[in-house]
């Protein structure tokens, strides 16, 4: 998407050189900085330290670390080091070990001599193919969102967490319709719940702002207020993204996701949720198969912000022995959802639906 | 209530000095600074800059205000000022209004030489039944949490925002019955959620942990994931407080409380509102007559808490130009609502119910 009228995606090969671009994110929302990655170690680092974040943006990374590792030197024993590297950096994401082992499949039976530079074109297709994937992700959540804008001459919408460019190579997965809406000319108003603890809206609204999106930031406790209003008031829909889909339709998404879907569904708010096929686990009967990740209780005690002279600086909100709880998904339960947008089209959330869509996944179901 | 094991209530005469003592809650959880007030002109600056917070203490130190006000001199015209400049700090709290009249209607027929003693004593009074009807609301909802606390052998309990003791001179409102609990001797645990974006669930926290009740911290985004637990790990019971309710039963509580209402609702968990008399608005049909307060953006961009040195600081978490919507208030129907926690006694959240308790309200409905 946009910055600044610029059209930039998250991670790019540089021109000239043997090396990627990417957002520094960790510096996001209060610094835009690039960064250089001209080395595995520098990409590995990249995915550690979260420089990049969002399952589809962590894949494309890893391909091109893999690039990285092999134009130093393309021999099986490069090769192997450098999908385990990448593989050690997050074990939790699915995407990561799924470009890894697209990369390895691809290469491995290659000449020596020819797989530096297929490493480079492999890694760029994922990247466009991620692209590719959200931009048809924002065309058909559009499909939903044109019968509400044409009713009200407007809409307005609500997310939660960030799901937008910067989770992905470009367009982002519940932000892809935003845009889509936005660049079609419909007048689109976002409200952006802040997502404590970790305040990922302020990463969403930082996009919107980016590419000229109409927008204003709430605290999580304000969806409930703004969802009960009607009239002329109303909110149109809420889009979300998702972590992980079961095969029945019932959703975990960034804790937080469920109380919006609750509230959306009292006042009759149509709730959506878009994600790639790669976020829709068949092997998952519902969700309460769903484990839930609990991380570390510094990310509620300590936040970031700007000091009194505009330096970055995080400061202790609540005290280090003080005992809390910090889930970082719920998960909605597919009644309170009204579709799933996906690159191949919407659907109910619902078994039968999502296997209407993917047709191939039968036998996983 | 305790302050490391020693009885503490939020206001109090100092002893053999006419002048009264508060904890300086603007330095809340950060600092535990007590104040001394010794003239009316700081005991105005500690409402109006919020050193005190919660209408029944903002009663109880205007009270004291006009007492240290008389103390110097004890004239109409003294008396008179008094009330003006402490009726003037807080605009909108109807609890103020009602201690200052209190304290007029008595003091003015008082000849000059006595109005400074009766002035301290009538104080006195305002506070101790403040006090006193805070107790009964703990006793009365100790009644509802007995069984629930004998079914399990625990009791888990969750609250919103801080209507604890430091919102009143003593046992609170939505927390007096979690402290009845704990005096029982019930093995009471409480979630708290912090309540951005002013983080009061902080002080909650702060008066819970200085009584020795075990509680954890949570984001307010964590709640629907925890109440939607079943089994061995579900919450008992939800208990708020209320800046108003309306006569039908319906309460306008801070922030958030909406959507802990829908999740307790969606879970079978009861949902409990603890408040005085005073909180009841039989004036008020519904809640949709009830006007939403609009604070200022800034406590949503600017946040709280230590730098690395220990030191207090605050810091800009949203950019200044950010557009942001700060609603204090949201509306929870009489229909998620288990019970009304009052002084007289519990009810239903109807007006029947309500009218029941206070029959001499029957003309004002």
């Amino acid at each position: 998407m946009n910055i600044n009228g610029i059209p930039t995606r998250t991670i790019r090969p540089a021109p000239r050189a043997r090396a990627v671009d990417i957002i520094d994110q960790t510096a996001l929302p209060y610094e835009y900085r690039l960064l250089r990655l001209t080395s595995l170690a520098e990409a590995a680092h990249a995915i550690r330290s979260m420089q990049v974040r969002g399952a589809p943006l962590i894949g494309a990374t890893a391909a091109y670390g893999v690039a990285l590792a092999l134009t130093r030197q393309a021999d099986d024993q490069t090769l192997a080091t450098a999908v385990a590297t990448l593989a050690a950096t997050r074990p939790t994401a699915v995407n990561l070990r799924w470009a890894l082992a697209r990369m390895q499949a691809h290469l491995a039976p290659l000449s020596v001599v020819t797989r530096a530079d297929a490493a480079w074109l492999e890694a760029a297709a994922i990247a466009d193919e991620d692209a590719a994937q959200c931009r048809r992700i924002g065309e058909y959540g559009l499909q939903l969102l044109r019968p509400l804008a044409a009713e009200r001459g407007r809409l307005d919408l609500m997310t939660h967490c960030n799901a937008g460019w910067l989770a992905t190579v470009d367009y982002g997965t519940a932000l892809a319709p935003v845009y889509a809406a936005f660049d079609a000319g419909i007048a689109v108003h976002v409200w952006v719940s802040e997502t404590r603890p970790r305040n990922q809206g302020l990463l969403t609204a930082w996009e919107l702002k980016r590419h000229g999106v109409p927008h204003t930031v709430i605290a999580d406790n304000a969806a409930g207020l703004l969802l009960a209003r009607g009239g002329a008031d109303a909110i149109d829909a809420v889009i979300v993204g998702a972590d992980r889909i079961a095969a029945n339709g019932d959703v975990a998404n960034k804790i937080g996701t469920y109380l919006k879907a609750l509230a959306a569904s009292e006042a009759g708010v149509p709730f959506y949720v878009a994600a790639p096929r790669s976020t829709v686990d068949f092997a998952c009967a519902s969700g309460g198969e769903i484990p839930i990740e609990e991380r570390d209780g510094e990310e509620l005690r300590v936040t970031y912000g700007h000091a009194a002279d505009g330096q970055p600086i995080q400061i202790r909100q609540i005290p280090a022995d003080q005992t809390v709880y910090n889930p970082a998904f719920d998960v909605t339960p597919a009644k309170l959802i009204g579709a799933l947008i996906t690159e191949r089209g919407n659907c109910a959330a619902s078994t039968e639906a999502l296997l209407g869509l993917y047709p191939e996944m039968q036998n996983n179901a």
